[in-house]
């Protein structure tokens, strides 16, 4: 025994089994199409890169994560872990050759070497779009508006979009006289939901004073309809462009239909994320515990590793959709779309001799978009039905033992147990369109 | 300037452009239409496995171009080089839970730090079809059906299929007395092309003896149409199993018509690959130089480094299609297809406050099928209409400025820089759809 090895996949990684990745791809496709709608277009990058694109200056957290190590050639490499620094090496090596606004998606893996205990996983797939080289509300909005439409038709249910302003935050701090503090409050408000309002005010009072500490709070703690909470929020920031920009936004919302979907709420900060404009995360509104299936925000200057030279920054506004948690929600819900297999019939396999006469049947299903299995190997018909059910199929189709391409055909419904004898080949695509 | 890092990739590995990803992406949808139209199902794996399980007993030529390295956790692990051994560890871990003959397709990334000094890629896509659990001539013969059906479809015009039988070719090494040879021998014959006749001979001879050097050469050598070739390949290696089924499966083909597509051709071997039965190369008929563009063949027991129980050997055949090699081929023939952009249409920013009504209009064609760009920021015209035309747009829409939404439209043809005033938006979707 000790000649074999075991079949064994490493921890926090995952086979995906034909159902499964049916699913997925299904949802993949149909977000891919959303995005193409609105004239998005894919890009690609490797899976490796120098560990030094990748970790930038910094480190810290994604540098104990990363799977970093050396090539062959001893260069010192990495995998991916997000999207968004590739993307950001992309840009600047290609900038001459794109045209700006850049409207990009990309659906590919990361690879984040996380404690796996919480049920995270090591590999999974990111979906980013992102739209740069524009710093208009038309782009924040069209953000909203891609997600607005795309996120309940894939989700089969309402989505609620929550959108906060990171830069509105900031002169609220700055109002206080806090925003040097900024991080600390930041990590202190994402904690809210956690640890509590007591636990929050008291590591807030430290940061930022009891009595701003309760301002925060209750800053963040603004709720109403989009325009009541814009009023408040700038009440107590204080007049300023964030505030005009969200109220902007929220115009292009109403006239474009789509408001109802969007809470504005000031407690969204996406923590310590690279925002510095407007944010947002968006829910399931049948099962908002499972946390944001969909967030982003805008950025400026992403290409701030690569260039000192302000001229040649670029800013974007961006989001990313979480299909793994995606996945969980729907499937919670009973509302992922997936399939055993993709074909909607198969012809069984009457006599192994006429393996030909099979496949030019087939092929005249096929032709009319009826995509159909072919059974390879001879057995009773009552085993074959049995294969046919367990790889999910409705439909089989029984060919004439003589005359197995020009013969009538035998249509059996599996799902009910029936047989129709003696169809031609037009009847039996009639029931299968 | 010793702050800034260097935006720059790996050697051997490559961004895609949306030009190029939206290519290879059209290829690989048209890829996929068609597996799934035979009922084929998609799985994955991960792209990081345990060395042990990628590298097998083996090691080689593998050992020297595989990624591998220790994890976090110390583990010896390495990135996938091909989708086969992953897949021979997801056969062996999945079985329980798999229909036999189990139809299975996977598109998916792999690496291999190969010298990339001859314009070699280091990550590149491959594409992997198999039918596992099936040593059926049905099951042979409907992967060459496959590729009779699609390879001319994306590739727009002829593709000629080489097959042979490993197994045929055994025997008649055999009748020779040279089958403990057959590792040499095969290596030799692989050289053919590169070393010619004479050196080839020179070679065999060494390994085989003059005498059957010149039989080797001139069975390799046999042509002529599928039966001639068949009936002079059996008299010189004696009447066998392998060479009646070489013979049901071209029965097959002419029953299916697909005949003409398919040469039998002794000279085709697979070099040292784990092939014991038929195996096949094919070639574009514009562009044969450029290699094989989808090869593969018939395999026993790929479950061999899990299990050394016969009974537990899964025999399988399958085929896979070089999709970098295709793009090249459909390149050089001015018959890659790709665009630089899906939207077919975009609608012009005539003022930046419109921008609710102009996602709102855009929308309707978009619920038509019609994917059509918003633009974002405004500026004079004729700036939009260079922009548009730079992102490969034919059409560009022009709202009212007083009724975005309600409003006539305007159309310009940025192909013949013509417009048409005063439409309305059924009129503008019949032209675009």
């Amino acid at each position: 025994m000790a000649d074999f090895i075991e079949p064994k996949i490493l921890k926090g990684f995952r086979d995906f089994l034909p159902p499964a990745e049916i699913a997925r791809k299904n949802l993949v496709e149909k977000i891919e199409r959303f995005f193409r709608s609105y004239g998005f277009v894919p890009i690609d990058t490797p899976a490796l890169e120098y560990a030094e694109i990748l970790l930038g200056k910094g480190g810290g957290e994604t540098e104990k994560q990363i799977y970093r190590f050396r090539d062959n050639g001893d260069r010192d490499v990495a995998l991916r872990f997000d999207l968004t620094v590739p993307f950001a090496r992309f840009l600047a090596e290609h900038r001459a050759d794109l045209c700006f606004p850049f409207k990009r998606y990309h659906i590919a893996k990361v690879w984040r070497g996380e404690n796996s205990q919480r049920g995270r996983y090591r590999e999974f797939t990111q979906c980013d779009m992102d739209i740069v080289g524009s710093d208009s509300a038309a782009s924040d909005f069209e953000i909203l508006h891609i997600m607005a439409s795309t996120l309940p038709a894939i989700a089969g249910g309402d989505v609620i979009i929550r959108i906060n302003h990171r830069g509105l935050f900031n002169r609220f701090l700055s109002r206080l006289g806090v925003l040097d503090s900024s991080v600390n409050i930041l990590r202190s408000v994402d904690k809210l939901a956690k640890i509590g309002r007591d636990e929050t005010l008291a590591l807030l009072s430290e940061f930022a004073g009891e009595n701003n500490a309760k301002e925060i709070l209750d800053y963040i703690g603004i709720s109403g309809d989009f325009n009541q909470t814009l009023v408040a929020m700038t009440a107590a920031a204080g007049p300023c462009a964030e505030s005009e920009r969200l109220g902007l936004i929220y115009e292009f919302m109403v006239d474009a239909g789509i408001s109802s979907a969007v809470v504005l709420d000031p407690s969204i900060t996406r923590g310590l994320d690279y925002y510095t404009g407007i944010v947002f995360e968006s829910f399931l509104a049948e099962m908002p515990g499972i946390g944001s299936i969909c967030s982003g925000g805008r950025y400026d200057n992403l290409l701030g590793l690569y260039s000192a030279d302000k001229k040649n920054a670029l800013t974007g506004v961006g989001t990313s959709i979480g299909i793994d948690r995606l996945i969980a929600g729907l499937e919670a819900l009973g509302r992922l779309q997936t399939a055993p297999s993709y074909a909607q019939a198969a012809i069984a396999c009457v006599a192994e001799s006429s393996g030909g006469a099979y496949q030019a049947l087939a092929r005249k299903f096929r032709d009319q978009g009826i995509p159909c299995e072919v059974f390879l190997e001879e057995d009773k018909l009552s085993k074959q039905f049995q294969m046919a059910e367990k790889k999910g199929l409705r439909w089989f189709i029984i060919p004439d033992a003589a005359n197995p391409l020009g013969g009538k055909l035998t249509l059996r419904d599996l799902s009910k147990r029936e047989s129709r004898e003696g169809l031609t080949l037009e009847e039996v695509s009639a029931v299968l369109k």
